[in-house]
């Protein structure tokens, strides 16, 4: 049982979570914290939390968990304005996309890695956001990537870990550079190729009449370019390292592809997309659910 | 009213189009034409066609109306079993993703584009392929595009025209070469993407940990990666110039991208990807349907 929950920045992630804990009879009391005082009172008129406060310093005073949902550029705001004014046994996770950059942020602040911060990234979303969005489903089979370091306190993973499962979640641990470079690959890597795709067109001359030709597999195509800027301008800068090699790798798949066209090689062409075509339908049918 | 229509290549396209006229009175007689007798019979019982013959020169025979739906790389075939075997007044369109090659195969079969040949293209589709997943609505509220050249016979427009129209479809006309440059941008180069994509990811070496980790935006940006390979082989051969010209310019995009990752430019990156998505938005917005 969580006695007193922090939720810092409560929108569509961290709003679901304290949904998924309050439905499960797992949290006594939530605390709401954001900059937006409309957003939090919309939170406590939706139930989902009990208190709010725009303090993240009072946020966590007496909590013995506080998740932190903000977007990546503002967590180094959130640990200078939480420093020394943790409870001591109080268990610190987050659900930023990047881990390279919380754990950079958190060990700059602190002097150190904190050792009752448990690093974490719920593999899960909506195209929508903001509390309004949020619903105690999400997380349900639904991955959570832990990604503790050599001094992260046992304790601590467990009940991150557990706090998880109550949602639904099924949790892996790895380390943070595999963690940010499987999401370069599977995530960061795709919303660059969408973004890139649809300003490509929209840059072309006559681009109202190019998207007008656009038929149904463009729109699922490009769904994630409707992603938020500021939050992807946030992923990008702090997982440059990894996105970089994948985009890397990515170019030299194209120029391959590419060059098989120019040179009209059916035969590689073909060898591409089939085991494309095997590789994606394997993923389908491995996936849990979407 | 068209009096007999010959369908050669009886799958999702050619299906549709004659259950659409059927289900609308427009078409007295339908006989379909295939290299498999199974799907044939198969068409017979579900009622999509009257007569069924291996034979295009068979189909053809007596027909005012010949829709040739072959992937690309079997048009040329199609024209040479044909030519010397359709009535002086029938009119012949088709419904390939290229249109150029449509062009230069019946050019090289004929000796010259037949005047009663209408070239065109249904932008419509969905993930399932065959006679099973036809159905008559398939066309209703979308695009299909006609390509007709000088040398096109007016009243062999105004018929395929007409008989789209009467499938629902919204006729647009355009020449040859701009076609194969809209689909070059709208359809072939995001099917590169998604394949390419799939396949980069494949081929790294924990590639079955990689695709765990591939979240819901994941399956929708590359459902089109499970397209049938051997008809997207034919379609980068035969559209080959104008999806180099846009594989060159996404890659301009991406290396601007990827320059602006690499060098932590924030207010380049959010230029982009505010564009791209206020493009994305916009598309959307004015798109019939999905």
């Amino acid at each position: 049982m969580i006695e007193r929950l922090a939720i810092i920045g409560v929108g569509l992630i961290g709003g679901s979570l304290a949904r998924a804990l309050r439905e499960a009879g797992a949290v006594r009391q939530v605390i709401g914290c954001g900059r937006g005082l409309a957003n939090l009172e919309r939170a406590r008129d939706l139930g989902v939390v009990d208190l709010l406060t725009q303090d993240p310093a009072e946020a966590v005073t007496g909590a013995d968990m506080v998740f932190v949902s903000v977007p990546l550029g503002a967590m180094r705001g959130v640990f200078e304005a939480i420093r020394g004014r943790l409870d001591p046994d109080a268990v610190v996770t987050d659900g930023g996309s990047v881990k390279g950059s919380v754990v950079a942020d958190a060990s700059g602040v602190f002097g150190m890695v904190p050792p009752r911060l448990v690093p974490g990234h719920p593999i899960a979303g909506t195209e929508h956001s903001g509390v309004e969005a949020s619903f105690a489903d999400l997380y349900r089979q639904r991955r959570v990537i832990l990604t503790p370091l050599p001094e992260t306190e046992s304790d601590a993973l467990a009940r991150v870990t557990a706090m998880w499962e109550t949602c639904g979640a099924e949790v892996t641990c790895m380390s943070v550079a595999h963690h940010d470079e499987v999401l370069a690959a599977t995530s960061h890597l795709p919303h660059m190729l969408a973004f890139g795709l649809v300003d490509a067109l929209a840059r072309m001359r006559e681009n109202d009449e190019i998207f007008r030709y656009a038929a149904g597999g463009f729109r699922d195509f490009t769904r994630i370019a409707s992603s938020n800027p500021v939050m992807w301008r946030d992923i990008c800068l702090a997982n440059r390292e990894a996105l970089s090699a994948m985009l890397a790798r990515f170019g030299i798949e194209m120029t391959d592809l590419a060059e098989s066209i120019r040179s009209a090689d059916g035969e590689r062409l073909l060898a591409i997309f089939e085991r494309a075509k095997a590789a994606r339908d394997r993923y389908v049918d491995a996936a849990p659910r979407d």
